[in-house]
């Protein structure tokens, strides 16, 4: 496996994908069907973004909580949408208890039948406002603004690694407010804060704007999300944030008392990412080389790769890199590394060749590599690679190793400058504004990307689209053309124009 | 509720401790048997823990990762201990898709009923051996140090909150190695970790050890432990590390190359803590005025409350306040904080009384209260009080506002050193030397505490003396008295005294 080279984007897009997941130890199928395993690098890029995520909700008045794993069957059944958009492909607890049957394993124990089958959550919104209708009595307990970080489950029948997994993690916020004014402002509130993460943290520029009726929520007034483009070319939808009105409140009674003494049912929202954003990260900005992770996420933003064929050589070379990797990681810390300290990495693995070891650690996408031969111990000096270039355009040679921590630093924060502009010039140069039905179905397949066209606003039209050319209504968009036109697909009048894209 | 008093220590010892739990808002039990909620000031507990931990683990060269929740039926009964131990109240999933019936609510649907049951991990031994079978080819794959933070699911009969829960939220350390001696260094280390985090951290004394025969995790070669004392002089298991040797690397196949070219099965531990952990927090430190948090540990660190009857006082006292908040915020980032700011949180609740505000922040267990009222404001200075000495003797006045940072930061820094010594001589007062039957179960009883007896070393002596006195064999302590004698109950020859006592 090692050393072998990875499938091509241009040969097969999909192979490439799995090849960077694999090859860069990111994550696995698991012997259970449609779960993962997320592995060590894969998990540490999902710990820089929780903690990232977890600070901005923090900073906007956000506090975590924890609900329970286990939804009884009923409670999924008492909001309508949801009921009919979530009750189907769940893992359904039955019994709670196993007997040991000497020699011959373990059974289910017939007796121990639960009276009332248990849901493994989907989504938290029934449990989490049962809950809610104990802790909001008056207008003075709100707004509630909670955070959940957990592990969910829907039974996908086709899965794939980070992007559409049967368990996966992720934030789900659930806040109550004493007006819809109030709730419309949070739903926005963050949908501006994944924005900020996607476009500062991720380098992954996004549009903003609602779904359409027909990409909605279950139970949500109205969905807003963010949509990254990824390098084929397809949509992924990489977070939402929904305006629940008073359909949860209503549906488990949550009632508070107002400032003019009146009962009123709480007003609603919810938000969510998951382990989907690092299929995301990946997809973004991954060459045929491996991963290429933003230095903010990256698990090792820094790796030093000391070199030379004779033991002294080596020697000095690995005295000087480890001394440097102690300066970078003493650094003073700063906001851009969310206050911790650089991730740098001494490669002392001389059992392999160079050209062997920086191939290694640009599959895995540590964004600067750091090279010490013997020329540049002689001179104090090193060679610094950036993975976003790679080759001798990205190469900065004989920099000092006295002014090498403030070049490194510098330098990740110009390569995740850089992998924002190159994302978002090839989403915008992706971006076609379409108005015929055939010019949709022609550019749709070549060169594919994002349209922007003319749609009635009915239903019926979107699923029509959708199963004639297999693509949605991916947003409509905040800032986009908003003179009124016609539909692409019947010729009736539209309101503005939408973005159709085929999506993950 | 607001205002009412909690039971105290001497009334009602478990009522004491669910008063707090309700109180101070740290969880409720859910709808869901067994299941808790964690709300946000326990989980903001759970949290600085969890930092804490996992900065230590990382130090100790340890990387996450997340394996699934569920386990197939059949890998429980593969390691034979391990089926008998925890192949019992297990949360089972048979089916995977629910039906929505319109007007009726929803079902399981009989036709999606899986072809292999799968478990909720109670523990991830099985699937995460089973995965490490793919991961582990040779010793140079070694050793793999991984840790996962989850919930787990036990379907616990009796349960209470933090302490004994259906599902709660834990860590699990699982390593690899390739001689059972590096295996058992790992074990020893984790135990120190563990140690180092108890004392350190939460400020809660715990004795080492290995655990008995009787009382060691199923499918261990050995169980090391930490065990603390409670205000009600009973045992809390606080953490475990397993030395697992061969046998999860035989159950699951698991085998490397070593260095001399053999085929050898791999040697495993397993090391865990988990929210039981914030009630040991809990039970350690707390009085009858509410939670007593340790300053490391506490969701707010410091709370600054201005006082003042006249607008233009409070106005005053609240510029003041924030001042202050803003300049404890900005303080350099400190590894006692673990490089976080200080959690300030400044009160403005003028609607109720200063009395009735001191209380709710002691109950709530913040440990350093600053008091800013007119005559203060007058004075440029401020009051400062702490949790852990309510009244007048924790009381410093007249703090100068410039100096109050400082002496803030070195009151924190007392109080975490103080509540140590002081759960530290509360536990040595309660250690007694039992020499007879007789005195084990009247010492048991009055005063109680943990008993240093003699024990003959067989299971069949620590069973009868579990039925007998309901106490077990908390562990046999590192740096204990390890002079040979006769057993307190046959009075047999024992090797060394070990430490019994009634636990949780």
């Amino acid at each position: 496996m090692a050393g072998e080279k990875i499938t091509s984007r241009a040969a097969d897009y999909s192979q490439w994908y799995l090849d960077i997941v694999n090859r860069a130890g990111l994550a696995e199928n698991s012997s259970v069907r449609g779960c993962m395993v997320i592995k060590p690098h894969g998990y540490a890029i999902w710990e820089r973004m929780q903690r990232a995520l977890d600070r901005m909700f923090k900073d906007t008045g956000h506090v975590n909580a924890y609900f329970p794993l286990f939804i009884p069957k009923s409670y999924l059944a008492k909001e309508e949408q949801m009921a009919e958009g979530f009750a189907k492909e769940c893992a359904v607890v039955t019994h709670y208890r196993l007997k040991a049957i000497p020699g011959k394993g373990v059974e289910v124990d017939p007796e121990a039948r639960l009276e009332e089958e248990l849901i493994v959550r989907p989504t938290s919104e029934t449990i989490i406002w049962n809950t809610y209708k104990n802790w909001i009595q008056s207008y003075r307990d709100l707004p509630l603004l909670v955070n959940q970080w957990a592990n969910v489950v829907r039974w996908e029948m086709r899965t794939r690694l980070f992007l559409r997994t049967a368990e996966f993690l992720w934030q789900e916020g659930h806040t109550a407010h004493a007006t819809a004014a109030d709730a419309e402002e949070e739903t926005r509130r963050m949908l501006g804060v994944y924005r900020d993460f996607a476009e500062n943290w991720m380098a992954m520029p996004v549009l903003c704007g609602p779904k359409s009726e027909g990409q909605k929520f279950p139970g949500a007034e109205y969905t807003l999300c963010i949509e990254a483009m990824m390098q084929d070319k397809k949509a992924l939808q990489a977070g939402t944030s929904h305006y629940l009105g008073q359909n949860f409140s209503k549906a488990f009674d949550v009632r508070f008392q107002n400032q003019q003494g009146q009962l009123e049912h709480a007003y609603a929202t919810s938000w969510g990412v998951s382990t989907r954003l690092i299929g995301g990260l990946i997809m973004t900005h991954s060459d045929d080389q491996g991963l290429v992770a933003p230095p903010r996420l990256a698990p090792v933003q820094v790796v030093i790769c000391p070199m030379g064929k004779e033991a002294s050589e080596r020697e000095a070379s690995t005295r000087a890199a480890r001394e440097l990797a102690g300066r970078l990681r003493e650094l003073p810390r700063e906001d851009f590394f969310d206050y911790e300290p650089v991730a740098v990495r001494v490669d002392e693995d001389f059992h392999n060749s160079p050209g062997f070891r920086f191939n290694e650690w640009e599959l895995k996408g540590v964004p600067v590599r750091v090279e010490i031969g013997p020329k540049d111990v002689a001179q104090n000096a090193c060679v610094l690679a950036r993975r976003d270039m790679p080759g001798k355009e990205g190469k900065q040679m004989g920099i000092p190793l006295d002014a090498a921590p403030g070049k490194v630093i510098a330098l990740l924060k110009e390569i995740q400058a850089a992998l924002f502009a190159k994302a978002k010039a090839f989403r915008d140069a992706n971006i076609h504004e379409v108005n015929s039905w055939d010019e949709f179905t022609k550019k749709l397949e070549e060169p594919g990307g994002f349209l922007m066209a003319h749609w009635d606003g009915t239903r019926e039209t979107e699923d029509r689209i959708s199963e004639l050319a297999k693509a949605t209504i991916r947003c409509i968009p905040d800032g986009g053309d908003t003179a009124p036109g016609k539909c692409v697909l019947t010729g009736n009048p539209s309101a503005r124009r939408v973005v159709f894209a085929k999506a993950y």
